[in-house]
């Protein structure tokens, strides 16, 4: 997508290192980080400078390759592997794109694996980018089957699941840019999605910088402008969806659910089949959650009016804070799972039939 | 309720001015703020120094007595409750203590006017504390009737409705505190409340001054926190509560009702009888919505690390935002109005019978 005016990806190799856009430091600052080592990479996973499930897939990726261009013996791979599956324990892609790591490189002789990975790595890459082209288009199709409640059509959205939560696209937001050329009149409400207000920081960004007309609400305005009208879907990203159609997703995602299902809103998760976790069978019940640190709770970041970076604490010393970084929305609750196969229902059946439609295409491609 | 140790409330009568907590200080400083005139009283309330439904009745209230010292005629006072009435649309508290104050004052010589307004405001004050110490009683009858999910009872409330809302005592939190008092293991979970955080500010800040156990969250994680049973109740004021019983709260309200609905948790509306607007029929429908300025999204006040108090933005420069201060919680949501004449059901026939049992608890008092 664009940034100032000019085509970027989240990631890309950039000779032998991997290139990145530091999310920590947006929407202030636009600031590339190089990284040269599977320690720099999981790093940057860990304190989310890159974040957003399909992206984090794609940086596992390369995080293999630069530790197959430093140790590709089966145990430096296994070292490799290990190192960026604890940074983030919520998201499938990350364990998923390890695992297609894994399979196209151990059959190979050690000293082939550094360049097959930069390819192999490369390829996820450029695969994200082209599922979620397929996601804009089918979620398109359900756009455009709305009944506006108004002149334009308001669609709202919760965390980042735009391109900066994939290489390149988005996932959620691929269908608003898909609206958006197709001439639609489009708006976004952008949850800004506390504690780490992704969604002020980093999806408000990129529609702004894409021209996306939108506008910022703290996370408790939705339900009230679902039940104003002012709302005609709610499109959200996944980090894993269950074989029952459950979603987890962004802390606060179950809460937008209920309200666009108390409010006869369409609610619509958009995520790549490899968001799929066919061997969880109950999301509610078995997709374990991540707790990170109290301190983002407690405090903010922002700039001060000279434009300086600066932390605030907005809670009593002596207070305490949790912090769950996802919540599991019950499949009822959502109305389609929208994938590279098309948008399926959120249940067993849905689930399987995006599976075997990812099946079928990647056989099809083989075969011609 | 205790500050530092000491008693304190929230409101007071102090010589000619009146004295009140600048709640926009809290929680890093406790900064006592007093006031000679209607406008500063006024401003005070529009500025949400002080804040909560029950607190501005009483500081309106105090406002006009501050207006009669000065000029006591009927266009004097008129324009005092003038003034006063438009610093908050929402609260039906404000309204309903200016029509006190005038039905009180306008009967008298001028003369008599100023002293019979401090008579007045005091009283509604006291009455405040009164009606709150029922309100925690009441409460309390409820909370004793909770099956734990855990080894301690554990609430959730979201924005403030303690003793700072309130002149002392608090509506949601009187419970809790009554709850302590008699010996209960009890830990409120704190929403912090985006965009003013008064979660966060001050009901931490005055829970941890009371030495009841508690912890923040985002707004986002309590339907999470329902759903893995961390929450045996939920417990929020209320701002107005309609005819049929839907309650306008602060924003953000009626995502936690649809989530205790969703998880089978209680979810019970603490307000005292002059809360409730049997002329609104319909509160969905009914209730205006008062919409604040767009810079309390974009913009945050928290201390640094040394202590000072900063304001930073977390949106980008031409980003808008939405600032929708309150929702409504339709009645079917709320499991119980818990007023200074009892819980009553969410419905008409509660509704009514809340203001009977006050009206009649008023007669018996006057016929002593």
């Amino acid at each position: 997508m664009r940034v100032n005016g000019v085509p970027m990806r989240a990631i890309w190799r950039d000779g032998a290192r991997v290139a990145f856009i530091d999310q920590t430091r947006l929407p202030h600052r636009i600031a590339v980080v190089h990284a040269d080592s599977v320690t720099l990479m999981a790093q940057a996973i860990a304190s989310m400078q890159v974040r957003g499930a399909p992206l984090i897939g794609a940086a596992a990726a390369f995080g293999v390759a630069l530790g197959a261009q430093r140790d590709a013996s089966d145990e430096g791979l296994r070292a490799a592997v290990d190192a960026l599956a604890a940074t983030r324990p919520t998201a499938v892609n990350l364990q998923w794109a390890l695992r297609q790591m894994q399979t196209r490189l151990t059959p190979l002789p050690v000293a082939e694996r550094a360049a097959a990975a930069w390819v192999a790595a490369q390829q996820i890459a450029d695969d994200d980018v082209a599922t979620n082209a397929a996601i804009g288009q089918h979620g398109l199709e359900l756009i455009r089957g709305l009944q506006p409640r108004s002149s334009r059509l308001n669609l709202l959205t919760h965390c980042n699941a735009g391109w900066l939560a994939t290489v390149d696209g988005g996932t959620a937001l691929a269908p608003v840019y898909a609206a958006l050329d197709a001439g639609l009149d489009i708006h976004v409400w952008v949850d800004e999605t506390r504690p780490r207000n992704q969604g002020a920081a980093l999806t408000a960004w990129e529609l702004g910088q894409h021209g996306v007309p939108h506008t910022v609400i703290a996370d408790n305005a939705g339900g009230h402008l679902m039940q104003a009208g002012r709302v005609d879907a709610v499109i959200v990203g996944a980090d894993r969806i269950a074989a029952n159609g459950d979603v987890a997703n962004k802390i606060g995602t179950y809460l937008k659910a209920l309200a666009a299902h108390d409010c006869g809103i369409p609610f619509w998760v958009a995520a790549p089949v490899s968001t799929l976790d066919p061997l969880i069978a109950d999301g509610v019940a078995g997709i374990p959650i991540e707790t990170r640190h109290a301190d983002e709770v407690h405090w903010l970041s922002g700039v001060d009016t000279t434009g300086r970076k600066r932390r605030v604490r907005i809670t009593p010393e002596g207070s305490s804070a949790l912090n769950p970084a996802f919540d599991v929305t019950p499949a009822r609750l959502v109305s389609a799972i929208i994938t590279e196969s098309g948008a399926v229902p959120a249940n067993r059946e849905g689930v399987v039939s995006a599976i075997v439609g990812k099946g079928q295409r990647a056989r099809a491609n083989r075969d011609l």
